[in-house]
């Protein structure tokens, strides 16, 4: 059985392990952990744990119990001292403060959800993002909704390593999915954990990158698809990336209307192909718009995008191009 | 194979169940609804659902799943917002917000708990217990810790009805078992529910009293065995009770001063058999103190006994007396 470790973290990661799972792969997911908004922020600073809510959102994502039991993960009050908390991100906290281990707690949960497959946080470290030389922005929550300059400057501190399971993962992979998810506080926090480029580079695996469709205002504004790979190789090396999967589909002119009041904007290629030119990934453009537009019935963001990846488009697209058959 | 069904509450069924759980019987505990203080009494406020701590404890005794599942659902907090709660608490509360059921609840609880047997709560309508007619005492927590006068008009507000499945397990059983527990906060609570003395009444089943170890101060101050059962028969039936199991052993003296001294004493027939005379119960006495006074790491009480029954002598006293064998 072919192996897929995906690399994200927050919905983007759901919604692609949503797909992965119905195909015969073994799946591992590795998880970001520099998230500190929200319930999973509270839960951080009063009891000392890991960050729980992406971990949780793959666990879901990966259960193969009842609904009821992915829904309990999935709840979130909205009234009385619990309110703002998730449920699912408290049994994951509660059981890391218990047993000291943020592993111990995944395994737990994972078995209460019948998951198929592993998810690794990708560092046991405590660790927050941070960015700027001068005007310093600290905390992921705190960087997610400001405008980002000093790209470059985005780090963890403090540095902390990999967790070794999360770099085998990537090392004895066939394929290593990285995205979709927000670039600057998904998906690069993972690459800034000392380990994870070196894995990726040292692997074997085909990378597959999984382009946004929207760009995020004050993060990403206008980048191409081109802009999206320039950043991810920035880090774990030129040309690395084999595969880029991207949307070349319109959503409906309302919907952009909407974005478009938040700042936010379609990934330049939507509409038409790109040109790469002489490049070393392969392109893969493809419809990866979700028609059902549906809304998760809880979770950390408050505020929600409805332009969202088609789990089965997009899952179908890898497995039937980066794999070379399962 | 033989069913028994028990009734109570608290720390008392959770000994109960955890001795008669190594007998080869179908179990099926029945579950007070009145409790309304502490963790659960907070989340009864906040999340309108019935009182979960009792429930939580039945079926972490009944469990058999691995011990940090069954330490997670006992798990207090002790800092941050959520101070003072219960995780399991918190647990089945979110599943009967989620789902509008407190037995869906109970049904996923004890999935996850892997639990042999059968939880029902006596009632599945919201009411609280209520004492006194000039001097008002309201809700189970307050009657706790109040010098109780009036006991004769301790009654459920609203009235309520039992649930069919407490009333249909307790006339199919073949043996009926009541406390140990708080006798008038715990106990005759279910014995208050419209149907519950009608379905003992109708029953053909054994009925077994297992008599509190010490007195409640302002509760049941001087209170001789026979006073329980009393009490006990005064809501079921003069001669229904079968079987009185009590205590024969006195603890040490130590122990017994420091109960003193909060006005808890033990019960009459401690230290030497007393004559029942002509009564329609067989009386057990057995030393039934145990060895091991542990304190749970948790719970829903902040005061724990340590004059505690011995979860397996009193299972093997029932047993061996009232089954018939098994």
């Amino acid at each position: 059985m072919k192996s897929i470790v995906t690399i994200g973290g927050g919905t983007g990661q759901f919604t692609l392990l949503t797909g992965l799972k119905k195909y015969p792969v073994r799946l591992t997911a590795i998880v970001s952990m520099a998230d500190d908004g929200g319930s999973t922020g509270v839960l951080r600073d009063e009891l000392g744990v890991l960050p729980p809510g992406d971990i949780r959102q793959c666990l879901v994502a990966l259960s193969e119990s009842e609904t009821v039991m992915r829904d309990l993960f999935n709840y979130r009050y909205d009234q009385g001292g619990l309110k703002g908390h998730n449920f699912g991100n408290i049994f994951l906290s509660t059981l890391e403060k218990m047993t000291g281990s943020v592993e111990e707690a995944v395994r737990v949960a994972g078995m209460v959800l019948a998951v198929r497959g592993e998810v690794i946080p990708v560092t046991t470290s405590d660790t927050r993002l941070v960015c700027g030389k001068e005007n310093v922005c600290r905390g992921e929550h705190v960087i997610d909704v400001s405008v980002l300059k000093e790209k470059d400057s985005l780090r963890l501190e403090p540095e902390v390593y990999a967790n070794p399971k999360a770099a085998s993962a990537i090392e004895q992979a066939d394929c290593v999915v990285i995205g979709p998810g927000d670039l600057y506080t998904s998906i690069i926090p993972n690459l800034l954990v000392k380990g994870v480029p070196e894995a990726i580079a040292r692997s074997s695996a085909t990378v597959v990158f999984n382009c946004n469709l929207m760009n995020k205002a004050g993060h990403t504004d206008g980048f191409t698809v081109r802009d999206y790979v320039d950043e991810i190789e920035k880090r774990i090396g030129r040309g690395r990336v084999n595969f880029v999967t991207y949307n070349n589909r319109m959503p409906e002119r309302e919907l952009l209307e909407k974005y478009g009041e938040e700042g936010k904007s379609l990934v330049a290629v939507a509409a038409e192909d790109e040109d790469f030119g002489e490049t070393a990934f392969r392109p893969l453009p493809a419809d990866l718009i979700s028609a059902r537009v549906t809304v998760p019935k809880s979770g950390d963001q408050l505020k929600r995008t409805f332009i969202r990846h088609d789990p089965d488009a997009l899952a179908a697209l890898i497995i039937d191009n980066c794999l070379g058959g399962v």
